[in-house]
Formats: structure tokens, C-alpha cells, sequence
């Protein structure tokens, strides 16, 4: 059973890395598809820098105005990892050593000695929070109210996201479709104007393409409905017909 | 000659297709990038749905906020297609047809019909903006105050932020070098911390990789100063080495 009540997200990226442009953010399509999977809408995500203040001031302003809000980046060991004492200072609690994370971490050291002082800091999390188990490198995550703090490096984020995806109060799963041709977006406009106006529960999006094959417009239908969804479908193929274009479904060739 | 002062930007990402996953952003770093050249920070990144509200506010809030705002996305012919209202209402100014705009467009089309009611959407711009040339496919950007609105398809975004680039009053250009070895961020960490509090004035990160080939940590440091930041790589080789490392200059193999 699914109910209908919409369930917001929020993704912080919390990385200068990002914002020098050295690094390509990887985990945005991810968590997107994963929570489109569980009926979680991802409304907003903000790339923010390795400051605290800033970091702090996010997490309270989108704390309060979505379901739930995912972190990713800023949990190592180094100066530069704050994610984690920030949430604290956030949500006004103490930051302090979980003795289950210490034994994790500790458990992939075979010299006690190389469990240094660096490192304990990734087993320091705010007081009261609940740990997301890292499969990939032992240092985990952790939940505290509705906010999500995974890691930044893909392949833990990933199995960080996997293993709590599933407990989240999502509502109906998100389905979409989508019919392309090789129709110009300026001549499918108002036909679209007018389907989108019938269907006002669905959002019908449209996104030009420009490849060495040549270009066009690729329709996407995204909501709850798989009935109504198939409807939209028809009455796009019927459009593009109708403008003298030849639809097909799924997007373009690459 | 370059200025002392730090200027900053935001980048407002407009477009529901990230958020659903479907589309990969690819105009974060090609603005970051091009950012760093002229000395300016980028401080932020949003990415918002096609929503009025939400575009009006953000843009609002983060204009008071930075020197700069750029947005991508949400010009283009179709009905969800709101930005370019959406920044006349921020700003409180009539949305109207600028005729040089309409000029521009009109000359994209041997039969002056296709130049349709949606496509003529195109040439509305807020009143009092400044048009950005769009050299691959003519529709228009445009500046308005400290907001510059560019389309989202990359390579048009990048004819139109290349056009407006040199034109920004940028500070010192931001200037960045990597030091990379295999020595993974646990044992790096007190060093470069003592390190990073040497340098307040620089920005040093450390980023884990995980590789085929092995794992280990890239290092890099971001400032205005060329020769502190020689002398922070220096330090960084000779931190390396005295930890039993083997540096190089430069991002591990892909």
C-alpha cells in the first residue's frame, strides 16, 4: 500500500572540492533514483563549501522544511572533515566518542597504534545519533532526527544509501515515461502547454537534444499514476503524429 | 593589477530532470572552472525544480547574498520553461518582448510563421535586462543586475558564459596544485592540519581515492599567493616523504 501524502528530500553535497570544479559530483543521480524508487521527491540539493557556519545554517534551514535531508562528503579524518561536529552544533548536542563506532573502526587496524587520534575523530558522532553502517571502509554514517550523514567518495556513499534506503517512509514510488522525436521543442510547445493543463498532477518535462545523429525533443511524463501515465503516453504519441514527427519511446540514441 | 577583495557567485541550477535523476549536471565545473580564472569564488550551488515559487525566492535570497548569480536552465519555448518570468517578478519589473531579441530569433527561420507564440517567449526578457549573445542557437540570455540567466544545455551555456566571462569583476585568480601519494589520509592528517593552520589565508584539501591500480590520498592547495603556495607544496612533499611516502606533483592516474 502507498499513500498519497508527498515526501520531501534534500541533498546537501558538502565538498569545496566540488565547488573548485576539481571534482565531478557522482552522487546526486544516485540518491535521486533511489529515492525515486522508495517515493521520496528530491525537491532541492545545495553544494555547499567546508565551512562550518554554512554547513550548520543549511542543515537547519532544510531540516525544518523537508521530510528528510541526506549529507554527503566531510566524514574523514582530516582538518577539513566538519561534517560531523557540525550536525552536532546544529541540532545543540554534544559530539562525543560511540564506542560501536570505535570498535568498527578499530577492527580494521591490525596494529592498535594505527587507530591515531585523526582517525578516532570518525568515530565521534553527535550524541543520540544512530550509525549507517559502512561495509566498504568501516567509518560509518550516521542518522540524528531526519538528517542522513553518509560519506562523500562514491563507492561508500553508495553502500551507505543502499543499506538505509529501504527505511524510509516514502509515498507512492515515482514512475516515469519517455517519448522522443525528432521534433523541434518550438513546435511541440503548445501542444504540451495544453497536456501538461489536463494533467496537472503530472509533470510533463521537455529536453531538447543535439547529437552528431541529429537533434530533437525528448517528453518525460513523471507521477503515481501508472494508468493515467499510459494515457499521457498515447496522447504524446498522438501529438507528435499529428506535427508530421515519428515518436518512439525512450530517449535518444546516444 | 588584481584586488585584495574576495568576490563571490552562486549557481542556480533550474531544471526538475536533475533532480529526478534523469539528467547528469554537467555545468557546475565549466562555470566553476571559468570562475577560478577570473577570481571569482564560487561559495554556493543550488539545484531547484521548475516551481515558481521556489525559483523567485532563491533567487532573492541569494542575490542579496553574493556578488553574483548565474543560473542555467529553464529559457527555452516550452511550458515549463519559467525562469525568465520568474527573474522579472523577482526583481519586481515587467516581463516584456525585447526587440532585439525578436530580431535575433527571426533570423533563425526562413518562414517567418515558425517564429511561433512559444518560440516568441524566447524573445521576453525582464525589463532593464542586458542581452547574452547565444552564438549556437540564438535565443538569448541576459543579464539583470548581479543575476546572469543562461540556458541549460551545455553547449550553449558555455558559448554564453564564455561571452560574459572576461566582463566579471573578478579579485586575484585563484590558483590551485596537487600533491598526491599513496599514503592514505589517516596517517596525513595531523601534519596537514598543522599545515592548513600555517596557512589560514589557503584553502588545503585532502581527498582519498580508491583506484584499480591502489588507493592513497590527492592534496591540494587553493590561494591567490603563487609563492606561498610553492612553499606549501614543498612542505607537503616533505610531509609525505618524512612519513614514508613517495610524492608527486599532480591527480593519481585514471
Amino acid at each position: 500500500m502507498t499513500s498519497d501524502k508527498i515526501v520531501t528530500a534534500c541533498l546537501l553535497i558538502i565538498g569545496s572540492e566540488i565547488l573548485s570544479g576539481r571534482t565531478q559530483d557522482a552522487n546526486l543521480a544516485f540518491i535521486a533514483k533511489g529515492l525515486n524508487e522508495v517515493g521520496v521527491r528530491l525537491r532541492e540539493v545545495r553544494v555547499i563549501p567546508d565551512v562550518a557556519e554554512t554547513i550548520i545554517a543549511a542543515v537547519n534551514e532544510t531540516r525544518a522544511k523537508f521530510d528528510y535531508v541526506f549529507t554527503t562528503g566531510g566524514i574523514g579524518p582530516t582538518h577539513d572533515d566538519i561534517t560531523s561536529e557540525c550536525i552536532a552544533r546544529a541540532f545543540g548536542v554534544r559530539w562525543a566518542l560511540n564506542e560501536e563506532a570505535r570498535r568498527r573502526l578499530a577492527a580494521g587496524y591490525a596494529n592498535p597504534a594505527d587507530l591515531n587520534e585523526a582517525r578516532l575523530r570518525m568515530a565521534h558522532v553527535p550524541e543520540g545519533a544512530v550509525l549507517i553502517d559502512n561495509p566498504v571502509s568501516r567509518a560509518p554514517g550516521f542518522r540524528i532526527g531526519n538528517v542522513f550523514i553518509m560519506a562523500g567518495v562514491p563507492r561508500i556513499m553508495q553502500a551507505m544509501f543502499d543499506g538505509i534506503k529501504h527505511g524510509l517512509a516514502g509515498g507512492a514510488p515515482v514512475l516515469s515515461r519517455t517519448v522522443t522525436s525528432g521534433l523541434p521543442e518550438g513546435v511541440l510547445a503548445e501542444g504540451l502547454g495544453k497536456l501538461q493543463e489536463r494533467y496537472p498532477d503530472f509533470d510533463i518535462g521537455s529536453y531538447p537534444y543535439y547529437r552528431r545523429g541529429g537533434y530533437g525533443t525528448s517528453l518525460v511524463a513523471r507521477g503515481t499514476d501508472a494508468e493515467r501515465l499510459a494515457a499521457i503516453v498515447e496522447a504524446l504519441f498522438a501529438l507528435i503524429r499529428e506535427l508530421g514527427g515519428e515518436p518512439y519511446e525512450g530517449d535518444p540514441p546516444a
